[in-house]
């Protein structure tokens, strides 16, 4: 079970982190999904509930749009405001130690912008460095970006279905990924 | 005259960034200073008067904290809803072509620590991929950030006037580089 930072602040007319996030919700795995936008429209994040939800797991997948190269602004916030000083840093701060963070985030372009020859010129991981340190700063296991290209439909012309089809087989790559991470109890790693 | 967008959350209670803009504000040049947070406490941002005040300007500077090796999240935010589609880009999207970007931030850590070497591991450079690419994609000049290392008074166990004298020769710094770009109308160039 692990816990689910939903980061979209327009998410009810999303396509594919809303078929992400139903995708996630309807298979066996039991996830806490805490919707930051909709909690916090006004940005006054509860810090003490965000960090007790923090506890309470082991694995925290951040779930969001790419926006400009970046975090959208509401999960900088969340960022900003719950890896406290004697919480995430600090001589005290090691209530994440240990844990693992994943990033999961969709974004507009196709996956081939994303190199020398394409318009952004990097890599995707290179765009996300700032986080990776802010994990590994805070004694996280910071695991590689799982990447939904192709997301925007004004872009690869794709369609309303295409998006879907891919935003499920997305889900299925992170359903992995969390079961391998957190196995059953009573099951036997092999 | 340049656009100085601060964003700064606890801009009153700040030090280093608060001398900064005062020293600015008492030069002798004349600028247009938005303080976002203060104007959008609950982060709606009146998209319409940035863009109106984006297109007084050849010259941005932005002036904030570096929070988690990244953006402070309302200037996240205001990138996200002000450098719109057929604004910042998109077939008319090119209000922002030819004017200027400077990013312009205070960093709790000492230089050394954005080093190999150091607790950052990276140059500060490289944090500011994201920004630097928003801004070239928006067909802006990009300057390189002028940063203000050992910000933090805990950090480097700096005195605050220490802070204070060397947020003056930061804000300095700042006003060579306007002058630079921008010269007085009437003068000569050499």
């Amino acid at each position: 079970m692990a816990l689910i930072i939903l980061a979209h602040p327009r998410y009810n007319s999303s396509l594919a982190n809303k078929t992400i996030i139903e995708e996630l919700q309807s298979s066996n795995q039991h996830h806490e999904v805490r919707d930051i936008h909709r909690l916090y429209p006004d940005y006054r994040i509860d810090v003490q509930a965000e960090q007790e939800a923090l506890l309470r797991h082991d694995t925290i997948l951040l779930q969001y749009p790419f926006y400009w190269l970046n975090l959208p602004a509401i999960l900088k916030h969340w960022i900003d405001e719950v890896f406290a000083y004697q919480f995430a840093y600090g001589s005290q701060g090691d209530k994440l130690k240990g844990k693992t963070i994943i990033p999961s985030f969709t974004v507009g372009a196709a996956e081939k912008e994303y190199q020398l020859s394409g318009k952004h010129h990097m890599r995707i991981y290179e765009f996300c460095k700032s986080l990776e340190h802010t994990a590994i700063y805070a004694q996280m296991n910071y695991i590689e970006p799982v990447c939904f290209f192709g997301a925007s439909l004004n872009v690869e012309a794709f369609t309303e279905e295409k998006v879907k089809r891919n935003a499920k087989h997305h889900a299925q790559k992170i359903i992995k990924i969390l079961e391998h991470l957190e196995p059953t109890p009573g099951s036997v790693s092999i």
